[in-house]
């Protein structure tokens, strides 16, 4: 049990934001121990991540909603150490998947993986071992779409669900479920975007023979590829490498951007900025 | 003054092509001390590069011509620090230009800078000391393109040069100069590619938020932005980079990435492939 | 099955080598098609790894003996898609373990990994699947060292082990022991030597302020640490990093680096080479 | 001409230090853009860096003070575009020399460089362009290092020096230059520290066969090559490389971290913390 919190906001710019809400902390017998801020002089949209100690087990949220409301700001305010809940949807390949649990039970990444979904069975995933973590087959047929992310979106309130990781998740999803996942669903680009959008990424880029191929972690969005960037990563390739290579490298780099990515938004890092986002690293 | 050679070739693959020319270096007695070949199993061709040293201050190319005929391959000997003859293409930003000029004056990379040529007037470098390297102001208006071009081949023969640079080079080049230049020209391209093509990739990647900004170092082909690629290399950005500030971090990426691609060709390490090429590492 | 096989050799250095061996694998119809060789100017040392490919489903390895033998080589002749036989070693940390499992189990990793062993029991991995592999506690104490690394070496006869890997495995060896696995076995070197030897290197590097840090794999000698490096990366690490979050981040590292050498030596690309190695990448 | 700041302070960590400072800087009309803090848990100091506006081309500072003497803080309070005055130190070799000429010339980097000493004359540099930057030759011999280093400081404080750049300056300073340059000078190491310290790293690290080299930027100190480390970076090498080679590609790393750490430390994002440094990176 530790007395640290993380309060993350955003709002838009005026002066006087950091001086309301950190003295509004020290009232509260806050200590800041970390801290970022950023203005975006473009959208004219101020954010702000604060990591503090209280001496306590709990912080008063009540006592900093006003100041906080009063710049109309959305805002969280979490334990550092409180666990978000994660659902985690999954087509026929397992590579990002097996990492996230992975993460998930040493402790790398503070989440609790509440169910995983798949639109193929669990025998797909014979050596996977997911303990007491559900598992739901949610098959999905053009006529039975809209059924389907129906159930997703019963499974994200059934099971109190903060995240959505989409660990090479291989449906689109429709613009209803984009917007009702909006902010809190994350996917994996197989392709260092903008570069290779589309099918067959790897193909194309050893059509291509580029140099670097690349991985793209993002927010989901109605446009498909578009989404806020917000981790991406890279490897070096060569002449040598087949498309079925480009592939296995490229497994390397999406788990480890997956990974990134999932890391950075459960501590309240990630806020997103219009068709971008701020990433206040650590 | 040294015995190392290095002999390059391509051709159509077969059985033997490293025996047979393997065995003529023996005969000549050569001894190969860094080698590597390569067959591309989609084009079914055959790249070798073969560095060896023998005990005299030159080899007998003339032996060595009727195995490579036979190959029926593009091929080249040259000595292992033998300089090739570059010509630098520059427009208005010096950063390219006055990095090749340092790597050329080190001695990092391995040629003669023979003459420098730009369609802005010499007055434009006020700061870069051009030594003994003759400088040649080719301004450039649409009615006198293709003037100025057969001016730039002029001094390809006149120089007798064996690698055009465009250096940050604003000019697009003709069909017909990209014909006349293939293989031999390098162009350095201000982004990922293929990332964002076109104008101000710089104001492309802020607006879309990437998180890695690339240059790109390629053979230059009628196809703009197109050319085989040669090296790539990122540099991770972040929210806080305006574009002015992406501006003045690719141009360390630019440079870096010319300066590679520079050296990979003048020690004969490239060798175009179709759209793509092969580039045996050192 | 494929017809492409591996053929490895080192030895003193001296002309017509490539000559000679290319000419036996021409005369047995064999189609070289990814090669490199390298000529150690310090040692005088020569060393080639030879893709090729036959037509048929085997290669005469006695044809082609007496030219190896001639040159004195040191050689392995093996199936492109041979699969080493692997022992893993183990102590209380799976990280590497788990990685290296999954590659082996995606193919990744072209080896069949026969064995693991552990000085903890087997409950100390209780949500590792270790399928159908053996699991063999080999507990050790000071006076029974000796014998707990006879039945190491029991189990590499008797599995015919071609590789051992230490994956976090946190017992000296012998010199007896690493005599005996001299060129096949490797270690992971939890730090970027020669930067942090000794124990815990992630508390010195934080103690010290460094801004990167790094993983080292090498083949095991008796001197401790001091092996040939086969590969080394980094990560950058900042001030808000203590000494835990350098242990998180250094675990992804270790199992990268550890990936990636082992990978090498499967396909052949390592050659220990006195206190170094010479490894031809892919 | 812009209307921002960015005050940089150090002091003791307690409750109210960022509401204390954020509203002295609220009630001088303030708007804070860009700002970030770190408490050191181990060292039990906080850290802070913020740029703000104003409306108006000067702020305050004698406003601000008694809020950063009443917490006892090491503070600086700059315009982000003032520029520092910098006094490069060098010795032979000039490829950090030219590099950071260049980027102060681009206005890469946002400094004054107000004078360039040598202990070797300006003969050794003709090809390098000094423009009008005094250049001082103050050679040095055993008997003659108190009384050179006397003529440094000299330099110093005649031209008002913000920072000394150690540009590759191959004299050890005595521990009197040292201290009185304290947190004010950064040194190159040409390798990565720890590794491998003392004379010729290039050779050591080709000895040892590593397959990255590195280079690490820090403040002079008066304990050698332990200062804090502000900046490191690595790049990939191999078998290949001579030590030559890797002397060579040493250069270009060596030249890109100074450049880093420099700008870092220009743009107040550099804060000695005890052995180690806090670095608030952009």
């Amino acid at each position: 049990m530790t007395d640290a919190f993380v309060l993350a906001f955003r709002c838009n710019d005026r002066p006087g934001i950091v001086s309301a809400v950190s003295t509004a902390l020290y009232e509260l017998q806050c200590n800041i121990t970390d801290a970022q801020q950023f203005s975006d002089p473009f959208a004219q949209r101020f954010f702000a991540r604060i990591e503090f100690t209280t001496g306590q087990r709990d912080v008063d949220a009540a006592a900093l909603a006003p100041v906080l409301d009063a710049l109309d700001a959305e805002w969280t305010l979490r334990g550092r150490d409180d666990r978000m809940r994660v659902l985690i949807l999954v087509s026929k390949q397992d590579h990002c998947l097996v990492d996230l649990l992975y993460h998930w039970r040493t402790g790398d990444l503070n989440m609790d993986v509440v169910a995983v979904a798949s639109n193929h069975p669990r025998e797909t995933f014979p050596r996977v071992d997911f303990g007491d973590v559900p598992f739901h087959h949610l098959p999905i047929t053009p006529p039975t779409k809209r059924e389907q992310e129906t159930e997703i979106l019963g499974l994200v309130n059934q099971y109190r669900v903060d995240l959505v990781v989409l660990a090479r998740y291989m449906q689109i999803l429709s613009p209803e479920l984009c917007a009702a996942l909006a902010g809190r669903a994350i996917n994996i680009h197989h392709s260092f975007l903008p570069g290779f959008t589309g099918a067959r990424p790897y193909h194309q880029a050893h059509d291509r023979g580029v140099k670097i191929i690349g991985a793209t972690a993002h927010y989901v969005t109605a446009e498909l590829d578009e989404g806020p960037i917000i981790a991406q990563d890279v490897e070096a390739v060569s002449h040598r490498d087949t498309p079925a290579d480009l592939v296995r490298k490229g497994r390397d780099i999406e788990r480890r951007v997956l990974a990134e990515a999932v890391g950075h938004h459960l501590t309240g890092r990630v806020f997103p900025n219009g068709r971008t986002t701020v990433v206040f690293r650590d």
